[in-house]
């Protein structure tokens, strides 16, 4: 379906096997960028957990991705092929970079949406880790414009504020929802500006972090959140949120924390 | 129960077998319709799979049925005896005609309510699978006149409305709620016109879509729009879907990526 | 510690030996009751069945109680020793009378609330068989006095009404809320009166049906249908029910499927 | 992380080889406590268990813990070392001290919020375990002063109140919600006063009881009836809860059946 990186690939490949010096600009400027070396196993192992643990948790289905910046070269970053999240093993795991261009593709098929990851990347030199997810509870907030707000410690990280993408707005058009494009992308990373989290109506929210663990972390409670949230607004109309002091000490006290759910999550996921 | 095919079948093998020239038109009309011949073990594959895959998903417990046309003959189809449908397995798919009589029961009770798929084959050439469904969470939009309407890309497939059947209304009688005879299974079809989906007051729902896996996406993101829609209905009043052309893009965008959740669902489901 | 029912058996036992003619017409009325012997070995499969099902489809946890009556003789019914159902095994069956005697407690503590079973055999022989459970979605029910009506086939037999037991009331005291003597055991059988179900306030419920197969299927519906009633209810206040001659016809067609999900739940907790 | 435990041991391990008869007292204050002696194998056996249960029944995530007051010193508590307490084994228990000083660390990191046990055992000498967990049902009460509230007998001991410890009311100023020290736990202890459970605004709970499988029982009852209770104020305005003296006795009839559960619990726990 999007073969476009190997097509390029092939095409550069002949160009060079034919030795031409002419080749005009346009045609380099689209060849595959060059990887960035093979990745740390151990990085890749931590992505291979970070898909299985998202699933097992209830934040992905069958759709849904998470990226990580490639450990060598922070203009580049790693993302399965176009898979279910449960199903993705280390060979399925592709370099792409900033501009979502794949390195070396070899005939897989890439997500639709990569460019919502090279696009905050660009963009947020502290981000290292990226889950894009339809995490159920989150939807509502995404639709309602109720303003998803941490209601304890465990998710300070919404303290800030969640923005919503709007597609619509942002594109000035009708469109399938889908951010298949860069400028899609772009505008993307623009709502989220320099927040943790972003909604997306009528499709689902991004989470960034600075590492798999704590982004894995952001997307399991981002959702715990908007499911706890919405049951506290059913209870009462009057619900306290974490202070934004408390959420920025809670945020440092917890993000400490974080191995200790993550070595429970990824023995249960890739347990399986 | 149901062994009215059988006993045709039996009735008519031992008329032929006394070679009578003069039997009368009526019995032959009532003969077993002949077979289109044995279907492709894939699809008879696909069905199996299908059945588990809704288990496994939670949109069909003990009932529920889901059938598939047959590929060598648009005038026949394939569903299960009837049996839960996380037990079928192949040898359990018998083969009907659009009037919803087996070609081979074998001493197989079919389904009551056989009569919703034969019909909606009959005047819905574009469907080639349906399933029926008590999903859980679709059943409240059923009994309250609350239009189920797509509030994500995941669900775009119920633009166009979702209409309600009132079997009562319908059949101008109190009725057991089954769709159990040619009238009904007509009745239910033309309530749900050209559309993807039928809600069944007091009862369950009916999904249709050009294939096995596309059948299988909307039965389960059906359920999961209805379980989204009704918790943004209670986070506010202010719920904004997606606007129809967004929904026929969306539609068309992910309807091209359902072997994505698919495969992923039927390696869950067969594992088990 | 509930051994009354074994000390009053030694005692007995003894006195014949003892072969006393002038024993008080008291005291021989509390001997254990006699046997209705052995109990068809199907039956008592069912029934350890049916306490497996009961918590693998989420209507018991630690506590509720399923009985049968005894197939040889009505006045007759068969109840697991104090134990989890899901721990069940055939083993622990006890067979008692219906004043709840145990027949030969061989040391087993019985359930404090087995008079539940007694004195509802006792006024319905229409009833072959009882779960009391605290099905989780029912409780909310039975606290506030909301009507628990059937909105789909599969619970019509809620139809006729389902009334609140409130032991207060009934008592005219407080109580520790359990149904430990054979009075509360009466009182809660006049509230069921000739329905199938009755909710208990602060406390749970209990179902009546026909055969074993039969009151699990009611266990689980009544579950179910509380679950989607009180989401219709939060979706519009104007939810239309089955009609009573719709539910009775719905209840004597589904009747007669049930065998279909019992398979189904057998295998599945069985196979645990 | 929090190695002080350690470091004052090894440094007063040394002091004691050099055999100085001067120490300043205030060294010796700081000297790790000395140990109760082993404990009861049953006893660590059931904290592990109680750890599983907890984590099995939803009660804890990644988070959360639970302790006993060691059986040869009412001085002394067990409590495992900052791990998920899915994967606690007993060689992850720990001894302390009312302070929630270790008595021998090894090495290992102790809980941030140890606190919370060591000072409720030490103005409640009735209780005899712990656990806090972020038990997700409960926490919209806890941050909406919606009073949490038994409504059936299982959740009896909930009766007398369950007070909520605003952490920033409590200690005067902006934490990060976690109660990591003595102080915050004198706080915490106080406001729980002689019930039985008390709420976290913006964290989690804290239920006590005279044992650990009554502590695991009251850990998940509050999250049962937590979720029934919202249930319930969701379908009316007008709920009935336990009266006091229904709740009282309630408590003292169910508290007898605990090991009913407990067993069930511990069998599904440990058998994975």
């Amino acid at each position: 379906m999007e073969n476009i990186g190997r097509r390029l690939f092939l095409g550069a490949a002949s160009l060079a096997g034919s030795a031409l010096l002419a080749v005009p600009r346009r045609l380099f400027a689209q060849a595959p960028p060059s990887s960035a070396g093979p990745a740390d196993p151990t990085l890749i192992e931590d992505l291979v957990a970070a898909n299985r643990i998202l699933a097992d948790q209830g934040v992905v289905d069958g759709y849904g991705h998470v990226s990580v910046r490639h450990g060598a070269n922070p203009a580049r970053y790693l993302l399965s092929r176009s898979l279910a999240p449960e199903l993705v093993t280390a060979g399925d795991v592709m370099e792409y970079d900033l501009d979502s261009t794949p390195v070396d593709p070899r005939g897989r098929t890439g997500y639709l949406e990569r460019f919502i990851h090279g696009e905050i990347y660009k963009v947020r030199p502290d981000v290292m880790a990226i889950v894009h997810s339809h995490s159920p509870s989150v939807i509502p907030f995404g639709v309602t414009g109720v303003a998803l707000r941490p209601l304890y410690h465990m998710s300070a990280f919404l303290a800030g504020g969640v923005p919503v993408f709007d597609i619509r707005a942002e594109s000035g058009e009708m469109t399938d929802m889908l951010v298949r494009t860069p400028a899609l992308g772009r505008a993307l990373a623009r709502t989220l500006g320099s927040r943790n989290v972003v909604l997306m109506r009528g499709h689902g929210s991004v989470a960034t972090a600075a590492s798999l663990p704590h982004v894995v972390f952001r997307g399991v409670y981002t959702e715990v959140n908007a499911r706890l949230q919405a049951q506290a607004m059913a209870l009462s109309s009057n619900v306290t949120y974490l202070d934004p002091e408390e959420a920025r000490k809670a945020e440092a006290a917890v993000g400490g924390t974080v191995s200790r759910p993550w070595e429970l999550w990824k023995r249960k996921a890739m347990g399986k």
